[in-house]
């Protein structure tokens, strides 16, 4: 990996097709959103549909309100304290609610289950990527 | 733990002090911002000082900005693929960069690495929380 640029502070910056691997390749992330003018960020478990990050959440939750938003962040990562190597990944984009219900039927097969087991009602938020990114700690 | 009471998704809600400890355990937690009107999620290795967060940034990286935010979001969790079990806590607060130089050498003394290696001039940001909240998988 040693042929890779890096960025001002000295991560590797990663290239497209290795973030969405790295996407794929842990079960949860971390959705960052505006909500009552506030940043929050809060765990979910996700999958990856295409290039698009898809996760459910509960009717009348906070994070609901992500499926309003226009641009939300996706943060993934994974860190050796012993080693002191990680990783990260971040996606920005719109958060839309998935109302086709072959859309819903198709993630429903994905086998992934809500961060909250007694969701009710759970519904599907689908981030649309404008911008992919992600970094590696070099040693 | 089945003594917690849980919130309307059937997740356990952590006291402040278990949040706390929860906060200390884990060598890594993510930031929640925004720059240049988009939301960031970038993660950084912590440390908590007193009940705040503290974490060190280079100079003219983006993560940098979140020091001049009034409200930023403090993320860590943890999850069990497994057994579906995990927790996560979330800070909420502002940000400030610490400049007394008695801060500065107390923190240094915390051994603390920023995520980024290659920092020349590293400084500390600090997050005085005004909410901090926690829930758990209850299984």
């Amino acid at each position: 990996m040693s042929d890779m640029p890096t960025d001002h502070v000295g991560l590797e910056v990663l290239p497209f097709d290795e973030c969405l691997r790295l996407l794929r390749s842990v079960p949860v992330g971390r959705v960052g959103f505006v909500y009552d003018g506030e940043v929050n960020v809060l765990p979910v478990n996700h999958a990856v549909d295409g290039q698009d990050v898809v996760f459910q959440v509960a009717y009348g939750s906070k994070l609901g309100a992500a499926a309003r938003q226009e641009c939300v962040a996706f943060e993934v990562d994974s860190y050796d304290a012993e080693a002191k190597t990680g990783w990260s990944v971040q996606v920005t984009g719109t958060a839309d609610l998935v109302v086709e219900n072959a859309d819903v039927d198709r993630l429903a097969a994905l086998g992934l289950h809500p961060w909250a087991t007694r969701v009710d009602k759970p519904f599907w938020i689908r981030i649309r990527p404008s911008s992919v990114t992600g970094r590696r700690i070099r040693n």
